[in-house]
């Protein structure tokens, strides 16, 4: 058996894995896309080409290309870039309303055990988020959410996005722990593939919704990750006892 | 009456503000001073001696004379040498109780009142901190002492230190809020001039047992704050009514 050492803080990713994105943007572009008599568009179809679309933004930034600009902006980019790709002319829509539907990122609801689950792990280890959500954004989340956390680190803190290294290892250093002594807690393979080659613990939480139900895009980085569950709840039951 | 725009957010000085750090540091530093024998050096006057060295450390880096470093770094340099102030080789005592004696500085105490005072503001506005303390720092003063923080923000988050006006606007830009919507609240008068200098709001917190009951040694700093209190409580009185 392979020694672990004592995980002294769990960093959590947020989307996918605390909250669920894909029904929340579904749920506020609907009626924005009702209003531009665009009933044609799936608005579940538009949150999934919204997530994907800024991945090659992210990656610019990631590149040293771009300098470091927070989720928000990217988001705002992406959504302009979608209605294009739609034909529809982001200037149809007024400044605010760009502003507000770029902001659904920022009233994502938790899955229904993450709270809970969140609440309970608290009690034992600092809770902390590692996402490449900016700062407002978590902050308006956390407070209409009730996430508990310690603290909000991730992209804005490090000025690095995932799954970068030294993302990971940015954090581990905040809190003043060695990698080995973190885990990070997260719905998908690749982040948690890059947190392991950083030295960090790792823990997958199934979420077989977040996608709609069908298949994770990185279905096929899984590994034998140190924890497996299908909710915080779960998480909590594994690692308080 | 001057117009004051509404408040979206309210930054905390923390050391002095929210915690009694003269009391922790005396509490931690008496076993120590006494071990080696010192019980001449009154813990009190120890604590003062630490809160004082650290400044002229501070002002290196804000002057760009020395790259960024974390408070546990400065504080740690700053009790080396108050321990050789007083003759004593800080080779005397081992790394680790150099470590943990730093560290005191995680370990201060709230105010009486801190707990539930933040606790009712936080129902009305986000709550984040806005003081010189790294993050390790303030998430373990966090954990001990039960602080509700939405987020901790500050020195290690801007990568600059107060007073320097960049403390004060990067926390709202941060916040995605105009400066002006942001409050400091602080016990100390030039954190306050320096906050306002820069267009935030003010609120005064008097915390006469800070300095042992001596004046504050910038209290001809005073100005006339948009808010003055004796408590967090009464801070929440006047602001969430």
């Amino acid at each position: 058996m392979v020694h672990r050492p004592p995980i002294k803080a769990l960093a959590f990713d947020v989307f996918g894995t605390v909250v669920d994105w894909r029904s929340g943007i579904a749920r506020d572009a609907a009626p924005i896309l009702a209003r531009l008599g665009r009933t044609d568009i799936d608005p579940h179809a538009f949150a999934d080409g919204w997530r994907k679309r800024y991945q090659p933004a992210l990656e610019e930034v990631r590149s040293g290309r771009r300098p470091f600009v927070i989720l928000d902006t990217l988001h705002r980019e992406a959504l302009e870039d979608l209605l294009r790709h739609h034909n529809i002319d982001p200037a149809a829509l007024d400044g605010a309303t760009l502003t507000d539907l770029t902001h659904a990122w920022h009233r994502l609801e938790p899955w229904p055990d993450s709270v809970e689950g969140l609440t309970r792990l608290k009690t034992r280890y600092p809770i902390v988020t590692l996402s490449n959500g900016n700062i407002a954004l978590m902050l308006e989340m956390v407070r209409r959410a009730g996430l508990p956390w310690d603290a909000i680190l991730g992209a804005e803190v490090s000025r690095v996005y995932k799954p970068l290294p030294e993302a990971y290892l940015a954090t581990a250093r905040m809190l003043a722990i060695e990698p080995s002594e973190l885990c990070l807690v997260a719905a998908h393979h690749s982040d948690l593939a890059a947190a392991r080659a950083a030295g960090l613990q790792t823990a997958y939480v199934d979420r077989p919704h977040e996608y709609g139900g069908r298949p994770a895009p990185d279905a096929d980085a899984a590994q034998d990750w140190e924890f497996g569950v299908d909710s915080l709840t779960r998480l909590a039951d594994e690692l308080c006892r």
